[in-house]
C-alpha cells in the first residue's frame, strides 16, 4: 500500500488484421504514464495532462483515465481520493490504442494504492469503463492487450475471457503512423454490415490459420494467413498510400501488413533481421504520398502495464 | 511393397460448428474399409461394394474410392492395376464424411501397393479428386480428418496447410444419426451468401475461443465457444427435433452441441462420464420426433486412416 505510484501501460494494435474486435496485442516501444496519489479529499482529481497530448478533458467523467479510475473509487467505496498526473507518449487518433493504455495506466497505478490489490481481470472492467468514455461503446481489443501484453484473445463482454497467446520469439512488429488522424467512429460507420458468405469462410480460414500458427511457432502458417480480406479492403481508401506503404513491406519480408485498430497507423509483423528494413520502406512509401510518418519497432513480449516508480 | 493391404478410414464431422470449411475431426468408431489387390491389368476396378451401402457407383470415374485411386494410378504412371473391394460402415448422406472416408481408405490401401510410399500430405490431394466426384467440388474438411485424424484445421486448397490441433483427452464426440438423409448440395443451397456483421464477429469469438481452448486444454473456453452462430441457425430447419435434441444434450452438460456437416446427423462434445447420458438424451429426442437413430462414442484419438491388414 502506496501513497503515490506510476504505471506504464503499453499502446496496442487492434484487430491484428484477422481478429476484428476479438484480438489484439502490445507494443512495448510506445505508451502512457499514470501517476496516481492519494488524497485526502474523495474522488478523483486530475491534476495535469501532459506528453503528446495536452488538450485532453480535466473532468474525471469525461476522460478515459479519471473515469476509469472514479469507477474504481467508487465500486470499491474508498475512504480516499486518488489525483492522477497523465503523461500521453501515444499520438491522439492514431489506432494505437491510446484511450485504453491511459485507462489502464491510471487503473495499474491506482491499483497499487489500495489496501488489498486486485487482479488483471478485475482491473479489466474498470479500465473498460474509462475505453467506454472515448469510444462511445465497450470494446476490450485494446484494452486487454495493454493491460496483460503480447497477442491477446479477448471473447465476451459482460465476463471476458481472455487469454494470452504465444509469438515465436523472432517475431517483431513495425509501426509506421503517417501524420494525419481518423476517428474511430468514421472507421467504424464506412463498414458494410453484410458480408459475403466467401469472404467469412475465408477469413475464417485466416483466423484459425493464424492463431494456429502462432501456438504452433509455424511462421510459414502465419504469413499465409495474416490477411484482412474483410475490413481492410473497406478501411484503406481512408489512408493515402496504404496499399503502397503494404506493398512496401511485403516486398521487404514482411509476414503480413494491414491496419492498426481504426487506422491510420499501419503495421507488419516481421522476423527481427527483417525489422529495419521494412520500417524504411514503408516510411519512404507514405512520403511519396507526401505524409510523414514516426515509426517504431517492437517485440511481442508478453509483459503488460506495470508499475514503473511508486513508494 | 505388398500386393494386397486393407486400410481403415474414420467418419468425420466436417465444420466442428464454429469452423465451417476449415475444421474437420475425425470419428473413431465407425468408418470405411477399403482393400486393395495389385492386378496385371492397367487401371482401376472395383471389385465389390459391401456393407451399408451396396448401390454405389461401379465404374472407377465415378466412385469416390475408384476417382481417388484412378488418379494415384495415373499420375504415378503406375505399371500395374488396382483392383479394390469396398466395405461401408458409413451411412450414405449422414453428414459423416462417407464419400471422403471411401476416398481416403482407397488411397491409403493403394499407397502400401506402391515401391515406395507417398506421405499424408501427397496422398490428400488424390483423396481429393476423389471427393470432387461425390460433392461435385473440391472439400477437404473431411478428407484431412479422417487421413491424419483427431482435429484437423486445413487452410488452402490447392497447397493446403494441414493441422492437427490437440484436444483435451477428457473429451468425447456423442453422434447421433437419425434414419432420414439430406443432400450436400441441398444443405448448401438453403445458405444465405452475405452474413450479418456481428454475426461475422460473433463467430469469429467463438472460432478463436475454440481454438484457443483446445491449444490450452481450456473447458470452460471450449464450452463457452463450441456454438455455431452463421450456419446452424440456417440449416437446422432441415432437421426435424433439432432444437429438442441440441436441448438435451446440452441439459446433461454436453460442451456443444451442432450439425455434423451437412446433417442430418446431430454431434455434441462432452467429457467422457456424461457421454452415454447425453447420447441416451439425443436419441430419446428423436424418438419424440419420430425419428429413429443410430448413436455412437468416439474419443478424439488423433490416429487417423491406417492399414489394418495387409501382406
Amino acid at each position: 500500500m502506496k501513497n503515490s505510484a506510476t504505471a506504464f501501460a503499453p499502446a496496442s494494435i487492434g484487430n491484428v488484421a484477422v481478429g476484428f474486435d476479438v484480438l489484439g496485442h502490445s507494443f512495448q516501444t510506445i505508451g502512457d504514464r499514470v501517476t496516481a496519489r492519494r488524497i485526502a479529499e474523495p474522488g478523483v482529481r486530475i491534476a495535469s495532462i501532459g506528453g503528446l497530448v495536452c488538450d485532453l478533458p480535466r473532468e474525471p467523467e469525461k476522460n478515459t483515465a479519471g473515469m476509469a479510475v472514479l469507477s474504481m473509487v467508487r465500486d470499491l467505496k474508498l475512504d480516499f481520493g486518488i489525483e492522477l498526473e497523465i503523461e500521453k507518449g501515444i499520438p491522439l487518433g492514431s489506432g494505437l490504442g491510446g484511450s485504453a493504455a491511459s485507462a489502464v495506466a491510471g487503473v495499474v497505478a491506482a491499483n497499487a494504492l489500495l489496501p488489498k490489490s486486485l487482479t488483471k481481470l478485475e482491473l479489466l472492467k474498470f479500465a473498460m469503463k474509462g475505453e467506454e468514455v472515448a469510444s462511445g461503446s465497450v470494446h476490450v481489443d485494446n484494452i486487454a492487450p495493454s493491460l496483460f501484453g503480447g497477442l491477446v484473445l479477448t471473447v465476451g463482454i459482460d465476463n471476458p475471457n481472455v487469454k494470452q497467446i504465444p509469438v515465436p520469439p523472432s517475431v517483431r512488429c513495425v509501426l509506421v503512423h503517417p501524420h494525419m488522424t481518423l476517428s474511430t467512429r468514421a472507421a467504424r460507420e464506412i463498414l458494410n454490415r453484410s458480408i459475403d458468405l466467401s469472404n467469412v469462410i475465408w477469413q475464417s480460414a485466416n483466423l484459425a490459420g493464424f492463431l494456429t500458427g502462432c501456438f504452433t511457432g509455424d511462421l510459414r502458417l502465419i504469413r499465409e494467413s495474416l490477411e484482412d480480406v474483410i475490413i481492410e479492403p473497406q478501411r484503406k481508401v481512408l489512408i493515402p498510400g496504404f496499399q503502397a506503404v503494404k506493398d512496401a513491406a511485403l516486398k521487404h519480408g514482411a509476414l503480413g501488413c494491414s491496419i492498426s485498430g481504426a487506422g491510420p497507423t499501419v503495421f507488419a509483423w516481421c522476423e527481427e533481421p527483417q525489422a529495419t528494413a521494412i520500417r524504411d520502406a514503408m516510411v519512404a512509401a507514405f512520403a511519396a504520398y507526401k505524409l510523414d510518418s514516426d515509426a517504431w519497432i517492437s517485440t511481442l513480449d508478453p509483459s503488460g502495464a506495470r508499475i514503473v516508480d511508486g513508494g
